[in-house]
């Protein structure tokens, strides 16, 4: 599982909750009706917004998002230029052999393209098509967590527009008039605690894995088609080498 | 009829008139003028937008796209394999028995121009000309609605603004502050609400169902042109597939 | 003119000033001062940002724009199936006899072309270069009026803040306070009713209009690029009906 | 000098100046310390933002690009035509003594290589290359205003915060109140007056310089190019013309 | 390092903390649960967006950014003369042994190549491939800043909210509401300040390094690959110059 998710969400939750206990009367913090519009106006809308099953998906993707292994870059690279060693010296049906070894499906597609004699050209433009689909497939929980972020603060401010009106028509007892506006406050408080602590980051860490993702099968892509181009190992592990940083290049030899 | 969008907006709606209800006094959120100024304004600006057509349409496409059944990517990609196998087998004009059994329009224009023989270049240029208008037309509905959904509470706060003033200016009967104010507000709530349950959402859905109208055409367009181009059924099926992901992809075998 | 924008601009003013006058004391909402400042504020604003050609042309854009008649998309399908035969029928030459009969000087420009032989290639280019710099003309008008729209608020604002710390200085006399937070609060008033009555939807009107005209003149350039390819009347028009919608494609037949 | 800009925020500054003369109590509307923190704050953020020589050059470019001259569109269509005509009549050498007649120094770039007998393809590539980084170098003078009205207003709401939290601490004088009120509120005033008079317009108006004049590089690497490939003079006037409007296409002929 | 940030920075910070200590009672802007709230809760959002690498990594590449040297555009342009004209005169071979007294690690890689005897096109993708993935990576460290600038804000009106909820609940001791207020807008300027005087500028700054680095690597490609393609040294010279101003272009010659 993603540490930094956890951490993130779980700390985040505690120094807000800290602060409000701390503060004292954390009691004036939990109104139910408050929580009901924020939540369920978000809810509602976010099912408009959507279908219903990239709605009820979205527990799956973000779950899936977080556990999913991204192939490390060195660990890609130095299979890679192994298998352009093989392919270099015993040709490219050499390579049958080695797919079993590896994990990643995107991987064994394009490896078993290569040692099927396809053309660079058409490997290129199968896996290309598939790297948009998944990009635009992985936007779509992004999107959705970006739209609930957006919803909630919305309806807080909705909540509080109703709760100030109530208020404003009972100003005869002025004693309540600030536990009315406490209330009134809250739903915006709620949209936007629940927006900033979690639909917004946990958006953007979506995004950052399906970067992550993408970048690897990229990578993977750029390999093989080079392979297949017939590209000696050393220009292939250029190529690899430019996704990541100087600090990073190790040094990266043939192991086989 | 699309179940999540009636379930959206409907308990959507319920939500905030439950919370309204259950506060008590709801007869202080119903104010005809208030309601004017934010349905009219709203309106008429949409109206100086947009042209005379685009507004009167807008019913008929939120109606027409809610309504329109998307072909399933599915049975799509399982036609599509049956036919590249009728069409390595019997060649293309074998396929002209098959294009009555096409719901589709944009299927079976496709598929009419392969009987026809035309060439893959040209038939791709045409279809994607025709993606393109589609998404173009789709757009305008998203936009009015967006439209929409940014107007309406800029005309609550006008709204605000002129109840604001109105109260200030009468400040000497104090205690007619409070539901002066109410009233003020009140323009902001009718604009915030129907932004936010209906049509902000609404236009989301638009683009989802638009994304998902034109995706189905790409891949008939794909499908079609890999024909044309005489690709086996196994390519045509891969790149078919290439297009949901890998949870979803099912063994398909051709079904002639 | 265009019937939509003038309901639209007529009847949301009469709607904001309706419910003014029937709330009573409308005279409150005069202000000579505030109006000087938002509307001073804004022309000097977009004086600044644009050339003083520019400026000066905004409301002969916006005029020229709101009169030009767009070609209709069936009309202009029609008259393009008909060159399409006389051009497979009797050659291009043919076709000059037919140029005085067309008014749109777009259209005769891409005739004149395809009569003098010239090469389908060179004629897209030149075309869809003067498409390119006629939304390129456009898009000024729409970019003053949406400058004009988000500078109006903002010198409103600007007003309201010059009202506030007026009004703050004599707090010594509280019956005024009332009156004078009315004032300041006309300011935003007055920049966010014009905005959201008149500029923003002129904007967006502007831009409906440039993007109808530019499709005219693509489905120009695509007919008459196919006529010089020798397309046959077929093909051309299945190339122009793409750009409409499946339900107003009537069954088009060269009336010659 | 650009009449336009110097209207523009001259009388801008004097609508507001006199709006708060006539109000009365200028004086209140004079603050220096929070006239220090809103510019100061501004420019230390600038400073951060940019990088030293980028900070000190804004100066210079603001006042170079209200200076210089685009060279107007006809004057360069008609120089275009007689160019391609002695090319078309006398060869390219012949264009030799023309070059010294022209100021502009992208021109003379452009006529030498056409004279050197450079390939079209090379010389649009140099020419592109060179609009680019000409558009590059604009736009950081456009991005640095526009952070400076995006700042202003910024440090205009940290300097109200502080002047509120300030008051507040002093309740007990309930007199000062109002005083110290309004002078929180006066950075408000001073960011976004800044910002809405100077920073954002500024900003507009080297935006349409930058395009103004890369519009004319581009006209002058479209009539150099197509003099090197040989175009007649009649084919360059019209793709000259592509870039301005019908209106202003006046009648050019060669004029030698 | 770099001196405008470090004045900006230290400067900005002075300027309010100076304004804050004239205005009296500073005191009353350090209140550490405040603080605690707006740190703590931006931290959290920002380890949920980011992986923990990403997130440790920010130090460092914002250190390494600020240190880091760009080549000088005129030392660039006058090394890569020079070495054309060698190129010129001795061939590619000849170039090995200037290659040791390059500092610049691409410029290092690009000549290997050209030494290699690689041919421009593929030399010119391999180091586009690099410049895209420097901009990539250079450009997490820049959304890091502005996510953190977008938060602090954010969380700031969290703790308002937090701050106001509390205050109204004790309305009942009115000497305290002026003191409550004031603790509850702390933590609005905490996240104003620090966005502002910190965070956004820092992410323009990162900005503007990325693009003088990437630009450097652009004038690098263009070079090295001109001169593999033969270009003789005055192209090459005016190829370079094309990525500065006419102002700052020198008289540069061979010089070797």
């Amino acid at each position: 599982m993603d540490i930094a998710t956890v951490i993130g969400v779980v700390v985040g939750f505690l120094v807000i909750v800290g602060a409000i206990v701390i503060g004292g009367g954390w009691q004036s913090f939990v109104h139910i009706p408050s929580l009901c519009i924020v939540v369920g106006g978000m809810l509602c809308a976010t099912l408009t917004h959507f279908s219903l099953s990239q709605f009820l998906g979205i527990f799956a993707v973000v779950k899936k998002t977080l556990v999913t292994k991204i192939p490390s870059s060195s660990e890609l690279i130095q299979n890679m230029v192994n298998f352009a060693a093989i392919n270099r010296r015993d040709g490219a049906l050499a390579l049958e052999q080695e797919i079993p070894k590896i994990s990643d499906v995107f991987f064994v597609k394009g490896m078993q393209m290569l040692v099927d004699g396809q053309e660079s050209e058409s490997m290129r433009n199968l896996m290309s098509l598939e790297i948009d689909n998944v990009r635009e497939r992985h936007s779509t929980g992004k999107k959705i967590l970006e739209f609930m972020g957006a919803s909630a603060p919305a309806f807080g401010m909705i909540g509080t527009l109703i709760g100030l009106v109530q208020m404003l028509k009972n100003l005869s007892s002025p004693d309540q008039i600030g536990a009315g506006m406490a209330v009134a406050l809250l739903t915006t408080f709620y949209g936007a605690f629940s927006a900033n602590v979690f639909f917004l980051p946990l958006a953007g860490k979506l995004g950052i894995y399906s970067k992550a993702e993408t970048t690897a099968m990229e990578m993977i892509t750029e390999g093989v088609c080079a392979m297949a181009d017939g590209d000696n190992p050393t220009t292939i592990r250029e190529k690899m080498q430019a996704f990541i940083s100087h600090g990073r290049r190790e040094e990266v030899k043939a192991n086989i």
